[in-house]
């Protein structure tokens, strides 16, 4: 780098690195490979008709709300959709307290501009989402790791740390069918949860893009419902929704439901890094979604993505060697397997790859290094028989490797 | 607010405040006020008919393109296209030195994340574009104040600064018919300006929403292009651009002409912001303008708009009070208007809002503070009748509150 810019890089600049996931999706791309590498959802179940249409009519009738400078707030009547969408999960909000962001990595970015500066504390899961620890990173954080199982994020341990004087700017979780283990945070722990940040005024970040994605049986109530039961309102929890897992990602909408208090900074912040959402993305889905596009969009998807991850289940089950373990996700896009303790997943890679199929080492999602043995799987984007084409392939090739160790 | 996330606010936040401008905005939406305040397009010039077309071929023919997951760096047809606009204005670059942008607004929240931390220098003109201020304040830099005149940016001034030991970060401008002033960077001072660049290793942003807008003779050539010219490759300038002003601000796209040293980081950064920009709005904007829709509708604009500014101008000459002075803007979409000497003009707008008639008083384009006796107009929105009553009220306005003075 000529060295008139790299001179004034900023701290958290220089230590910024590109995301491993997203550089792998390049080598992905290549056709031969089947790839359990990004979090994509499958393309052949977007509902480009419905868009298309919608699209059209937009631009049609409402070309101003599409075309010309909008509220930062977001489209009103996006928002109001998403507060009566959000009244369907139990939390019962004015619109005024919802915002559009540009996708969740904004709101995640945005949250970071907040209330992270050099040496803040968060709180994350470990592992957590790999692009809130992107996000945030910029903003030099210290990241503390709590650990997670199968009912999700080890709330008796988030206890013990608190009363030990943990006090971090707040607690970060994706709390349905975690990226990027698949767990889900149970009833009894939301319910502990929200106690806790009762008691100790912890704020929490509840990040869901993937709750509407389940395959068996209901949806859980979101903490940001339960802190609003027990306070009468919205409090202790910031929730981030978004469209791109039940609609599409190319659209970059998602929202952001945050106490009343703390809707006026959020709108100065959001003010500062794009003035708003694209008009013309949020009125088609809001368009979209009025004509009852994920009534009918939601069942199929869920069916379509079910089925892989049966497959996926089905075929770890049959191909991988003694000794690894994997989690049962309820819903959502991901499985998490744990290899054999002498087992590298990132060295396990390569020969992976030459097999033709790829996938994300588990390291890559701890915010303090660790999770070598670990590595994640997508199980939306391929088909049912390339899932069982590719494990099989993973399978022959840990196996594989461990016999050469 | 609750302390309980109040308590926790990063020191940038603090201090964050909302737009002036995008809180009047809300005032001026009766439509009884007539409002130069907002810098908004001509709704009625938006190509509608040919963004509709487009959006359809779109989503028929490329829905993987508008609807999945796609590349941080930008949709790479749409980053093609920007090249060969770039050449056209005397800049030769690959499309891999072309990132595109949640509009320009993103690109300066992008830079000032990847160069500004607390008590970082940027120098900027005074007056300067709001947004920019608003985007870097919350990483607390100091701002150092160059003044300008009717040739732009006093370069003989940032010489001197220069010569007495001033290292900014980096100097930001706006190089054609300036936000908020309307004037316009001389060849002279531009050639000057790269000269100094070379000399002193200065870093330079280059905004340029408005350069397409030029009414009277042809468009400047961009400090990139001169600063690549005399090295043989893009070294000093960072060149923003957008499609908001030219097509539509509501598609949220904007462009970022960078180093090729610079381009890993402003990737890493953006991955961090928001994954991508809507690969939906990218696509539709690649789409029309590869069927010549900029050919077609630019010389359309530019003729409505220089109808406008002509009798913005022609209004003023006839209503202002004897002592008022206004600039002569070739281009762009603003006048800027500085009182006599007495007068303030955030004490006169409650006064000009009675009239229904609402401007931005220039206060807030003053890094440092000052300002009070200036004004900016917006000549873009309004209709010409508009504009003439709309002036004639404000011209009425000041001279009231000059005879009660």
């Amino acid at each position: 780098m000529y060295t008139i810019w790299s001179d004034r890089l900023a701290p958290g600049a220089r230590q910024m690195t590109s995301s491993a996931i997203r550089n792998m999706l390049q080598v992905t791309e290549q056709p031969a490979i089947i790839s359990f590498a990004g979090g994509l959802p499958a393309p052949e179940c977007f509902p480009t008709a419905a868009l298309t249409t919608a699209a059209e009519r937009v631009l049609v009738e409402q070309p101003l709300a599409a075309l010309q400078y909008g509220p930062t707030e977001g489209y009103r009547p996006l928002r109001s959709l998403v507060a009566s969408q959000m009244e369907q999960l139990g939390l019962a909000i004015p619109a005024s307290q919802v915002l559009i962001s540009s996708g969740s990595q904004q709101a995640l970015d945005l949250l970071g501009k907040l209330f992270l500066d050099p040496q803040a504390l968060v709180a994350v899961e470990e592992p957590t989402y790999l692009g809130a620890l992107q996000a945030w990173r910029p903003y030099r954080p210290r990241f503390v790791t709590l650990p997670l199982d199968d009912e999700g994020l080890d709330v008796a341990e988030l206890a013990r740390r608190l009363a030990n004087g943990l006090r971090p700017r707040f607690l970060y979780l994706v709390s349905c069918f975690q990226n990027p283990t698949g767990v889900t945070l149970s009833p009894q722990r939301r319910a502990a949860l929200i106690e806790l940040a009762a008691q100790y005024r912890l704020p929490i970040v509840e990040d869901d893009p993937y709750g509407a994605l389940h395959y068996d049986g209901a949806r859980p109530q979101p903490l940001a419902a339960l802190d609003s039961a027990r306070h009468g309102a919205l409090r202790h929890v910031i929730y981030l929704g978004t469209f791109s897992k039940v609609l599409a990602p190319g659209l970059r909408v998602g929202w952001i439901a945050a106490p009343a208090d703390l809707v006026p900074k959020l709108v100065q912040a959001k003010q500062g890094l794009d003035l708003h959402t694209s008009g013309l993305t949020q009125a088609i889905i809001m368009e979209a979604c009025q004509h009852g596009l994920l009534e009918q969009h939601l069942p199929q998807l869920r069916s379509t993505y079910c089925t892989r991850r049966d497959a996926m289940l089905t075929a770890l089950a049959q191909c991988m060697p003694a000794g690894t373990r994997w989690t049962q996700p309820a819903g959502g896009m991901f499985i998490w397997v744990t290899l054999s303790a002498h087992l590298n997943a990132a060295t396990l890679l390569p020969a992976a790859l030459e097999q033709q199929v790829a996938f994300v080492p588990g390291e890559t999602f701890y915010a303090n290094g660790g999770g070598m043995r670990t590595l994640r799987l997508n199980f939306t984007h391929a088909t049912p028989e390339q899932i069982t084409t590719g494990i099989a392939r993973l399978g022959q090739t840990i196996a594989g490797s461990a016999s050469i160790t």
